[in-house]
């Protein structure tokens, strides 16, 4: 998503793509095959770049330290970055800073477990420090033997587990932000996240009826944490509102992301400028653009796979029922459940922005078929 | 300029490019270099493609036409293009069908040049019915005499040269729309185009202050001329505003253009369906997108090759300047006046629009320092 972009910025793109038939490779000129957890790979591979930066967490910290001490501009660089690889870094972090955050704790064993759980109440969630998105490596548990076989991996793996209270919120939220290397930094607006079964079907930007003073601190904290952990590029700080101690609404945070992020995608055809495009200027240091809203209201409904593995007669279909909805594929392979699109749709009246997105992303994934 | 659109669209994109360094060649991932004159050359790159398009008018008709009678979907049809290609062509059919023109004929000799001028009065204009573009292969002549050398030509080519009278026209307008295969269209606001030196640096959409009813005129005529010529993709009409009969402002028809066209750069940013995108949707029949501008005014100003041949620090400048400033750049060579990129803003204050626009694309082609 960001080839368009970077062909208007007049940027050239390389990707190092998993596969020849990657997403990414269908669009972008340069797009040599390799494994980004391989050093030789991504070395290989940077060593013609000007800038490099990521659309995934999951290159491993030595890579990217070794293309560091070889003089490649990494952004974000791997010191930020870890924040969003390593869960129980980024708890550690965000305590430091005073920055709101659920009840957690670091747990190594069974007693661990059930003194966290008899403390913040039952159930918990358990999440593994690495690897996890759209759900996984993310357990709620009522009981410390139901997690025996991930604190013997993570034994293992000498890294415990985070454990964190689960939190009774209102709704999720998202700070969506960018920020350069010369400390520029530009937030849109504060959106609100629908999700089911763990993964993010819907955004809803800007949040509706957000008090004033909780979209304030929440920019003002996502503003904060881009700052002291020296974020470069797309930063999206996922949040719970919950009730504050007086009653009035506040919050705490739930994750991080360091890179362009699902919550961003209205601003694709909602800002002035998108998240895709934002990324690109931040981690060139080019001037930020403005993340002005040009509507009312943006919704962003997620594509999931579904049963058919062609899309194209269903969003012909979408296409002509509205001629407002901005279909977006990103050519993968359709799965069951996996993200492979989304839906754009702006303007005055929310409910009916919602209906829209709804229906042509279910339409396209065949979930509804009139 | 499609490389973004087809990407979202999930439109792999291949591109018959002059050169390995073509603007489109650094964005597209399948750009095979060869000679859009040579039929060879031309059906070799078609047999892999679904649907053929142009970004300009110069494939010669004898190459389509092979094109066809080997079944490859080419978009628009020879038989539409060639009203493009041929300025005589053009007049003769648009006159059949009752669009107004400014006064024309084909002349052949000295002689019939005289006539014409001491008939609609001197200076006429003069035009090679083939390859012009942007005020190239047209010229303006107080005498027979001046066209010596293009009438020469003309006999050798057995085309003759297309003379027109001289409007006198209070601003130049543009209606751009698109027309799919199945006869779908859709139409942007009607545009005003502000020429320098016969280079077009400037389009205010929509047109100012245009009368409502010639606005509705010349919509009707647009899509009317592309219903009858059978256009497939994107039409730009451009249109005189001259003095009616009664007064009243109406219109002649100057050029056609089948392909997205310079009058239409505005809507990449400020409608919801940019122009590349719609021209993709309409020669792949898929269901036409909204045209419907997002702000009450778009400017776009072209960015014009000057001195430097460096862009990027001069845009750097711009994009700290003016954070709502949209900025494309092609990725082409930098020569004096050749149309290198542009930069759209949108807004509610047109003057300030035109400032800001004006601003940004003379800054970066190196014509205001400050």
């Amino acid at each position: 998503m960001c080839a368009g972009p970077a062909a208007e910025l007049g940027v050239t793109l390389s990707v190092l793509a998993e596969a020849d038939d990657a997403s990414a490779a269908l669009v972008v000129p340069h797009a040599p095959v390799g494994d980004h957890t391989q050093a030789e790979a991504v070395h290989a591979f940077a060593r013609h770049c000007d800038v490099v930066t990521f659309d995934h967490e999951h290159v491993p910290a030595h890579v990217l330290d070794l293309l560091v001490a070889e003089g490649v501009e990494v952004h974000p660089r791997p010191e930020a970055l870890r924040f969003a690889q390593d869960k129980l870094a980024m708890r550690e972090r965000l305590t430091e800073l005073g920055v709101p955050c659920p009840r957690w704790v670091r747990a190594t064993s069974a007693a661990d477990v059930t003194a966290f759980g008899d403390d913040v109440g039952w159930p918990v969630v358990a999440k593994t420090p690495r690897g996890g998105y759209d759900g996984k490596g993310v357990k709620v548990v009522t009981d410390a033997a139901e997690l025996a076989d991930w604190l013997e991996r993570a034994a293992t793996e000498g890294t415990g587990l985070l454990l964190e209270e689960q939190v009774p919120f209102r709704r999720e939220l998202a700070v969506l932000l960018a920020r350069s290397p010369s400390g520029q930094a530009a937030a849109w607006p504060v959106v609100e996240t629908v999700q089911t079964d763990g993964i993010c079907t819907e955004v809803l930007a800007p949040a509706p009826a957000l008090d004033a003073g909780l979209a304030a601190a929440a920019v003002h904290a996502g503003l904060r944490v881009a700052g002291e952990l020296d974020v470069t590029g797309v930063l999206a700080v996922e949040l719970f509102e919950v009730d504050g101690a007086d009653g009035a609404p506040t919050f705490v945070v739930n994750e991080l992301a360091m890179r362009p992020h699902n919550s961003g995608h209205w601003s694709m055809d909602g800002a002035v400028t998108g998240q895709f495009e934002q990324h690109l200027r931040a981690v060139l240091d080019l001037p930020l653009g403005s993340p002005r809203p040009h509507h009312r209201w943006t919704v962003m409904a997620n594509v999931l796979g579904g049963e058919y593995p062609e899309l194209y007669p269903a969003y012909r279909h979408v296409m002509a029922r509205d001629p407002e909805a901005k279909v977006h594929v990103y050519g993968k392979g359709v799965r069951p459940g996996r993200k492979i699109g989304h839906v754009n749709v702006s303007g005055g009246d929310l409910a009916d922005l919602r209906e829209r997105a709804r229906h042509a992303a279910d339409y396209i994934q065949g979930a509804v078929t009139e």
